[in-house]
């Protein structure tokens, strides 16, 4: 295999390409990235799925917290918080310069496309990471809040649309979502169309199938070309055994009428991918999976480290060419 | 006195502001700052005079460098530089936090204004720093550039018009300046207007004529203003004995064909400032400067501490109270 091309959100997919590349040619590697979950903020355009991807497969991420820099500094946070300007969302000071590099090309007009190009060719990626779309595009959350405070009916059912990142890290995805939508009127950023018609394999990372995958999927253009390669989609279900490896995926599939299982993710995939991988702790529910006319395929997916990810890597790449009935 | 105005540029308006509020009570002083050599850089919006004053005041400012914090780390800029960004105007780490609160703030729709008083109240000063305006105002600078390299015509003169701290800072005021222009449509802030019309004293603060106070006289209303309380305006003068103390204003002066002396600031000045103050060093030409119809008072000038500072501050201050015709 010498053309993959990659669906992904932020940690979970980031894990994962560090594992690709290690059985892949970087260069015939392209990652068409999430970017719903963008903010601006203090006039910085943050990008925090792409970050996440170019900090992980350049090996600076902070492997304890999963975002941001290894040895960060906090100076700049601490006197903005010393300020009384808002430091709900941690920036650390290299982190920075990513968002200053990404604003000051941005505002001087170059794309997401181009800014991502130049910042993962900084940090000596071979991979091509791609932004889904160069457009605005963001996730927008409803979520439950208290009753108001005028409101003499307790009973109200009170709600509150806010941007991805305040549901996400302002809110510590601790409040019950009500709905997702996106935002904008994008298309797919360029190479993103050709690299999913020019993909052998074209894997569904394992990330939140709601805020991450999703967002992908309906820029328009997209949903329509993975489909039409159904047969090589592969996607890892990023639901074990009923739980999220890490984040909200479970809580916000079942607050959302969709079962917090395999199950779940199969039926949210079944239209586009004709092969679900899941974890060897999922077994039984594989025949279920087959019945609904998605190849599952099931291994150990859980990724502690480089060569777990590898491994799982390279398990994607022989489901995608394994014959339909075949499973281990 | 209880009710002073300062017109005020950076490094030297800083200085002889720390003196002045050792001798009047803060409350009473309005520092009206230059902001047209504020920049956007990688997004951020960026008032150095402002900064320069405001860092200065609260004790923090670096004392070496006389711009930026002290015990300022560099992580931000290491890393832009390591991703070749442009990195050739210095943030520091602790300062970036004053851009992105000033930023976020202006994105929000608080004017400079506001996002000010929020900033010195932050670092509990007792003063009014007001900037001269809300509007963008820009200092376009013309210099001279080498010939063409495609030119065989040596002779030719080449110009080319950049932005202030492109030629402060990029180039290091170094290169000729043909001509000075300040761009853009601007009012003056609330508050500056009624600050000089209230003032028992307007002090023009030993800042550089060309490009700290013309920018804010050249503001529609400024000038009049300061020029129908002549009588109460003292200019200090930013040259001593024919050079700047600090900058290029000594050269500046003589390229766009004023005389680079106390004579060149006082027919600069003689239409709104009833008296000038100029340095010990400069005492041969007060008659001179008296005959421009200028009363110039001569004492001390160079401020190396708080306490020279104060002491100017007095000076000042007493010059406004004499008759017309003494001086020291």
């Amino acid at each position: 295999v010498t053309a993959v091309a990659v669906i992904a959100g932020g940690v979970g997919a980031a894990r994962f390409l560090a594992g690709l590349v290690e059985v892949v040619d970087p260069s015939g590697i392209t990652a068409i990235v999430n970017v719903a979950d963008d903010l601006e903020l203090h006039g910085l355009s943050i990008s925090p799925d792409l970050d996440t991807i170019t900090y992980t497969l350049a090996g600076a991420i902070d492997p304890e917290r999963g975002w941001g820099l290894a040895g960060e500094t906090w100076a700049a946070m601490d006197e903005l918080g010393s300020l009384g300007g808002p430091s709900w969302f941690s920036l650390g000071d290299r982190d920075l310069a990513t968002h200053l590099y990404r604003t000051g090309r941005l505002r001087s007009g170059a794309t997401l496309t181009e800014v991502t190009a130049e910042l993962t060719a900084a940090r000596s990626l071979r991979l091509t990471v791609l932004p889904a779309t160069d457009d605005e595009w963001r996730t927008r959350v409803t979520v439950s809040t208290a009753a108001g405070e005028h409101s003499s009916d307790t009973t109200h059912q009170h709600t509150e649309e806010i941007s991805f990142q305040e549901y996400f890290v302002g809110r510590r995805h601790a409040v019950p979502v009500r709905n997702v939508r996106f935002a904008g009127d994008p298309t797919p950023a360029p190479g993103v169309l050709e690299a999913l018609e020019a993909a052998e394999v074209i894997v569904i990372a394992p990330s939140n199938p709601i805020v991450s995958i999703e967002p992908v999927l309906a820029i328009p253009g997209i949903r329509e070309a993975v489909a039409a390669r159904r047969d090589q989609v592969v996607a890892v279900s990023p639901i074990v055994a009923g739980a999220a490896l890490k984040g909200p995926a479970d809580r916000m599939l079942a607050e959302l009428g969709h079962e917090p299982t395999v199950m779940g993710v199969a039926r949210l995939y079944a239209s586009f991918a004709a092969t679900l991988v899941v974890d060897d702790a999922d077994d039984a529910l594989a025949p279920a999976v087959e019945a609904l006319g998605v190849r599952c395929v099931v291994c150990p997916t859980v990724m502690h480290g480089p060569s777990e990810a590898a491994t799982l890597a390279r398990a994607v790449l022989e489901a995608a060419a394994v014959d339909p009935g075949r499973r281990r």
